[in-house]
Order: C-alpha cells, then sequence, then structure tokens
C-alpha cells in the first residue's frame, strides 16, 4: 500500500532574525500551527524565499523541522536547484527524513532550454537519489522561473520513472493548462496541485489533488474547510470567501504582505523581514494592507 | 596606485568528465592556453555553466586553479547567486585569492523585483566581504537573468562604494545601453566591457574596456591584437573578422558549438559533455559547424 499527499499545503514562508539569518523556532511555531489547521508544508518553495537560502541553509531547515518532531509526511519541500548537484543532495536528504514529497523546480538560469535536456535534469535526479520513497512533483512556474514544464515532457518523464514522478504544482495561473494535465495524466497516478486556492474548487471537481498555494500561510483553516467539504452545497460561497482574502494579499508581493500579517497577529515585529532582493511593505502598503484585510473582516488567530 | 584588469577576457568554458564531474585537469590546460593568447580568465560565467555547478565546485575551482599557477591578476571569476550566503562565500574567496576582479550577477530567480532590492542585495556583498582589494563588475544579461542592471542602480552604487563597484558586462546586445553606461559613467572610474566582440572596437572607441565574450574561448588570439591595435589602420578589417567567427558560432547554442570545436582541435571528444540543462551539438549540427568553420578558414591550434 502507498499513500500519497493530497489537501492543502502552504509554501511556508520563511522568518529571518534582524540579522538576515534564519529564525528556527519562530519557523517551527508556525509550522505547527499551519498543521493544526490542517495544511501540508511546502516549505522550501518560491514563498519561503528559498533560493535565497544557502543549500547549507536548506539542508539544515529541513534536519531541524524533523527532529523537533514535524511530521515528514506532512512535508512537500522544494528541491529545485540550477545545479544538479545541490538538487540531488536536497532531493536525497528530503526522501531520507521520510519527507512526502519534494517539489521540484527545473534548472532555471538559462532560458529557452530543450524538453530533452530538463528531461535529463530530472532523470539525474531520481536516478542518483535512486530511492523507492522518492515522490517527486514538478513545478511549473514559467512567469518566475523562466522555463516552462510542457505536457510532453511530462508524459515522457511518467513513461520512464512511473510511481517516482508522482504530479506538478502548476502555478502558471492558466486554468486551461491545470485543466489539460489533469486530462492528459489524471489516470496515471499523476496529482495536479494548482498554484493558487482560486482553482482549489474548480480543480476538485475535475480530479485535482488540493493546491499548494500562498495564500495558505494566512489563511489555511478556511482552506482545509473548502478541500474537505467540497462536495458540499455552499463550497461556492466558500471559494467565494478565499478568493477574497486572496484578492487583498495579491495586492502587494505576496511573501512580504503575508509577513506583515504573521508579524502583526503574532506581534513579532521580525517576522517582516525579508531577504535580498525582496523588500518589506512600506508603511504606507502596511497601512493599506490592514484597512482593506479589516473591511473584509479577515484576521489571524494565533491564541 | 592600483590598476584594474582591462582587455578581452573569456567566460572559460569547463570540461566535465564523462560522468559529469568537472575536468579539473583540462580547464587547466584551458586557462594556460588562453592566458598565452593574451586573454583574461573570466571564469565561472555564463558560458562556464557556472549556475549548473555547486557552491562547493565553484569554490574549488578557484583554489585549485589559482594553487596550480594560474594568475590571479588575470582572472575575473563569477560570484553571483540567487542567494546573498553563496555569492558572499564566492566573492570573498575570490578576493582573497588575489582574483583582479569578481562578475557578479544579480540574484535572478525572483521577477520583477526593485532597485532597492538589488542595491541591498550588492551591498550586502560588499560590506560582508568588506575589503580594500574588492573590485565588483556588475552583469547585466537580462534575456537570461531576467534581472536587468538600470542606470540608476548602477549610480547609487557608485556613489555608495566608489572604487569597489568596478565596472560592468553588459552582455544585452543593446549598444545603445552600452554607450549610455560609458557616457555616463566612464568618467567615474568605471569600466564597461560589452559582452560580446561584434562591439570590441566600437567599445574601445567610446573609451570601453576591451570584452568579456564567448568567443574568446576559441578565437583568443585575433581578439588579443585587435585590443592591442585598434589605433592602427586595419582594425575595421580586423573586426570583420573577429565578427564571421562570431557569426559562425551564435548560429548554435554557444556553448556546446565551442566545446564541440576545443573537442575537436584538442582531440579529446569529452570536452563535449555539458550539464543538464544544456545539451552537446547533434552530429549533424557538428557536421554542419565544421563545414562553416572551414569555409571561412577557422581553426584552432593547440600545438
Amino acid at each position: 500500500m502507498t499513500t500519497k499527499i493530497r489537501g492543502v499545503l502552504a509554501p511556508v514562508v520563511t522568518p529571518f532574525h534582524a540579522d538576515g539569518s534564519v529564525h528556527f523556532e519562530r519557523l517551527l511555531a508556525q509550522c505547527h500551527w499551519l498543521c493544526r489547521h490542517g495544511v501540508g508544508l511546502a516549505v522550501l518553495g518560491t514563498n519561503s524565499e528559498a533560493n535565497s537560502l544557502s543549500l547549507e541553509e536548506r539542508l539544515q531547515m529541513l534536519d531541524f523541522l524533523v527532529n523537533e518532531g514535524i511530521d515528514p509526511k506532512a512535508m512537500m519541500p522544494g528541491t529545485g536547484a540550477c545545479d544538479l548537484p545541490s538538487a540531488i543532495a536536497l532531493t536525497r536528504r528530503a526522501v531520507e527524513l521520510g519527507c512526502a514529497g519534494v517539489l521540484t523546480l527545473p534548472p532555471f538560469y538559462y532560458k529557452g532550454v530543450s524538453d530533452e535536456g530538463l528531461f535529463r535534469y530530472y532523470a539525474g535526479i531520481i536516478e542518483a537519489v535512486d530511492h523507492p520513497d522518492l515522490r517527486l512533483y514538478l513545478y511549473h512556474i514559467p512567469q518566475v522561473s523562466g522555463v516552462p514544464i510542457s505536457l510532453e515532457l511530462i508524459d515522457r518523464l511518467l513513461a520512464t520513472y512511473p510511481g517516482r514522478v508522482a504530479g506538478i504544482k502548476d502555478s502558471s495561473g492558466d486554468w486551461s493548462n491545470t485543466e489539460a494535465m489533469l486530462s492528459r495524466f489524471g489516470e496515471r497516478n499523476f496529482d495536479v496541485f494548482p498554484g493558487s486556492e482560486e482553482f482549489l474548487l474548480r480543480g476538485l471537481r475535475a480530479g485535482g489533488a488540493g493546491c499548494i498555494s500562498a495564500t495558505a500561510n494566512v489563511n489555511p483553516g478556511p482552506m482545509y474547510e473548502l478541500f474537505t467539504h467540497y462536495e458540499d452545497h455552499g463550497a461556492d460561497k466558500q471559494q467565494e470567501a478565499l478568493n477574497k482574502v486572496r484578492g487583498v494579499f495579491q495586492g502587494y508581493v505576496m511573501i512580504a504582505a503575508m509577513k506583515e500579517a504573521i508579524a502583526h497577529w503574532r506581534k513579532e515585529p521580525d517576522w517582516r523581514h525579508v531577504r535580498p532582493p525582496l523588500m518589506g511593505l512600506t508603511v504606507e502598503q502596511s497601512t493599506e494592507l490592514f484597512e482593506q484585510l479589516q473591511a473584509i473582516g479577515f484576521e489571524m488567530d494565533f491564541s
């Protein structure tokens, strides 16, 4: 018997000390809080500023969380890198720690690369890690990475590594692409996670696996609720409520806005820190953000 | 007294063993050959597949080359990274080894970032390394990195860190941008290297510092000749001859084509290896490449 992770996952934002180092204790507290609200932990994602952390810091984070009691079966860490040795090291560590899956960016420095080149990258990881428990989720986020994952590439990877290639996070924001993945690969033990809860209900109705979305950092409970009750009356209303919250946060650089919200409701101002090249919100943006959140009755409960 | 590196530099292509590991001995031989032809060594650049190497491999390469007798004053290694800790570690190592300069990419994962965020990245490197010998060259290659270096950012960095911020490699291919940098910053101890020898003569006549160009890997002698004789009659003819060679190589993925040429004339087939996501030339492409090179009378001399 095998099980695969499904549901709502948060690409957990990474707290820093004032000097820019990772604040591991705060991260642990946030992970526990997210788990209590029913969402899984896609640590080391785009919203985690993973690529602003060194390989050493990333490995350290995985070790720390599992050693401190976070259930690895709730974790789908980001393990992609521009270089194969780093991607292999991260993926191997995640698998050895027992993580439910890994979410793996393509190498994103060179642009216009071939599907064959990308195939060799993913094959390089899968064959080097060489572990039956590996569940690798591809990461399609072309507007950031600049390197799309084509349907042809998925087809070939699935044919070559069935079981090991477990699914995809589609952050393109293009529903027609998500739909194409669902219809073409849904029957092949390939799980599709939209990259935004905007598509949570639509995705679940079409056979999707849930979603992996930034906003799960700040609004986990209601997102989990919709996942568990998507077949009920009222699901559409729940979806609308989620969209309202997302609508506010995506008016800003989301990472900065979510950290601002967590800092505010945790009463821990250091949560605002981001690493270059990102910037925190300005005072004006912060004021506006909280006015908008108040207007829709949103708040976070860390009691 | 201080001197700054000027002239033609090669972003040295990185040879690999069949298993994908760096072939350090071949790299050393190639560096010696390039130095004998008068060009400097911009190792760990885009054409070096630097971002396909781990931080550890990159540090190891710098140590190896200097320990094996390569003059660090001929070196301008790439030290940029998406994460500040890695960029600092590489830059620090290069400065401690005595390198003439460092060529530093902006963090290239997030797109649409602010000049303020990029300023903090470069400031973070310069202040952490905190060394009077640091000569940091910015790297403007927006078509690959997705993150341009604006004139305003240069202005601010130069004002804040005069001397430490030493120049730029402009790989935009947009002469009007190179010209704007030359005219705006040329008097402020800021050296502009076009990223292609296509602009070598034009750049030198306008006060440029030389060029840092892929093709210097395969055509170093004639490029150096033009640099040293650009005020002579016949310079335009020399430029035309360079353009012909470049014209052939840029009809392919240049890294693969240059490695193909080196493999051929060194009689070392392993030189063809690239790391994913790049691919070597196909047999057909290789045949065509050598036909085209023969037609213009080009060959490499490793005797």
